[in-house]
């Protein structure tokens, strides 16, 4: 079902980069009840009427589109590979509910990319339909580059969660997955245990749908995760906890690079270092 | 004459990247009348005790020396190749001169890179000292990997107009040369005539002293300067005026590379796109 035409796209801004086109999009949500943004980054492949493969890229806490169009570098290497790369908004923004932007880690820039159940959430922070349905049809009837048979989905810390959970839940949309020092464990961390209960409720079996720990032990895929994670990351060991999932993936058969890399923090200094990688991960998966 | 220590530096943030790192230090300045900030990426050969040249980026209008730090992705080739990069903030800041923040192109982020003649401004605003003397100073007494007969200048718009002039008066302290999408005849254009006339006053003598296109006439170096310039930009007709630099620079016998990039506008986009051929211009002209 296409929900949305190309006329409800309002382009916000167009810069050329490494030959390619860096956009930023805002359209109308029905899941999120109110305009959202996405930047999508067009490698000249793509402009030459090429189809090419999709990376949807899921930002962390305090995050918009920009964050990662701005620093990470990603599009230089789009650009080589040929892959669309595309960054949507973190959580639905102005609902006018109380105290949606009192908290940097709930409400808005901290959807954790979930459909809530709770209100006043449950009418518009619905980030999960939203990547996996709704930006898919804008996508799909927008691009006809993006070979929406041929997608990965990868996300720093919060959208680090976001990736892996999406992709267990959709291993035929997403078909292949990366992450960059993701809340593994969101059940057993203070920000997961925060937004879960704001979001869903007290209700433990909802949560599961939204753990990529306890997705991996009942859904693993046959896709293989990578996920790097710096050593000097100060969440590491309260919020980010990759060997809860490195455990689950072992359990479940679940085939994971899991790379820690010495030295490196939580920062996008960090997260630019290693996109090369996991863009080359995903062009291989999807090839 | 070293003027400061080592104890004068203080640390504001140190994150690896690109397997170095990135570092951002905050010291007192005498010729900028107050601490000043600069961040400095030391790539990997550095931190193994190798003496590795050293590129400084000026940055433009509105920036501080976070702008290239996060954007430009510079520290991807820098350490590839071996290159310590250094990027100063582009004024004093906090002089409390009247009207010194009111302007984006003038007085704090817009220093200009020369030494200003005029009150209030002649106590502090002294970029080009500062770059030239008090920074080289810096750099020197406490980056031992640093090797100060092997340095490169380059920049953006007006950074781009600071590494033009300041090499081609100091040509054998910068050896090499290029620029983004400089300011390249700033008595010929708006900002310039404004910085100028605030900073230097009438007499236009001086003014050719800090003017890109007025020193080529006069005083050519050896090098070839590498400048890059977006066909798209909206200042290129009004403020940036490449063609009066090509015209000198072919008159003078100056080596120019100049080429113009279609469709890429003024931003760091832009910058990011092209930062790796102009380190690697520096690299050769420095081997």
């Amino acid at each position: 079902m296409t929900e949305l035409n190309i006329t409800d796209l309002e382009l916000i801004s167009e810069n050329k980069m490494f030959g390619g086109l860096q956009r930023v999009y805002s359209h109308p949500s029905r899941v999120c009840n109110g305009p959202m943004r996405f930047a999508i980054y067009l490698p000249p492949a793509a402009l030459n009427g090429n189809k090419v493969p999709v990376v949807t890229y899921l930002s962390g806490l305090t995050c918009t589109e920009d964050n990662v169009t701005v620093k990470a570098g990603a599009q230089r290497i789009a650009s080589e590979l040929g892959l669309i790369f595309v960054a949507p908004d973190t959580s639905p923004r102005n609902q006018n509910i109380p105290g949606e932007d009192d908290s940097y880690d709930f409400g808005s820039a901290a959807g954790f990319y979930l459909d809530a159940t709770e209100e006043p959430w449950a009418g518009s922070y619905n980030m999960y339909s939203y990547i996996t349905r709704e930006l898919q049809d804008v996508l799909s009837a927008n691009f006809s580059a993006a070979d929406m048979n041929r997608q990965g989905i990868t996300g720093h810390s919060m959208g680090g969660h976001g990736a892996l959970t999406i992709h267990l839940k959709n291993p035929d949309l997403f078909k292949t997955c990366s992450a960059f020092a993701p809340i593994c464990a969101p059940m057993s961390c203070p920000w997961g245990e925060k937004a879960f209960s704001g979001y869903l409720g007290s209700d433990k079996a909802l949560w599961e749908n939204y753990d990529a720990t306890e997705l991996v032990k009942k859904s693993p895929s046959s896709a293989t995760l990578l996920v790097d994670q710096g050593s000097a990351d100060t969440f590491l060991v309260e919020q980010l906890k990759p060997e809860l999932l490195k455990k689950a993936c072992e359990t479940s058969g679940q085939k994971l690079t899991l790379r820690m890399q010495e030295g490196y923090d939580h920062s996008y200094f960090f997260m630019a270092t290693f996109i090369e990688d996991h863009l080359r991960h995903h062009l291989n998966g999807l090839s």
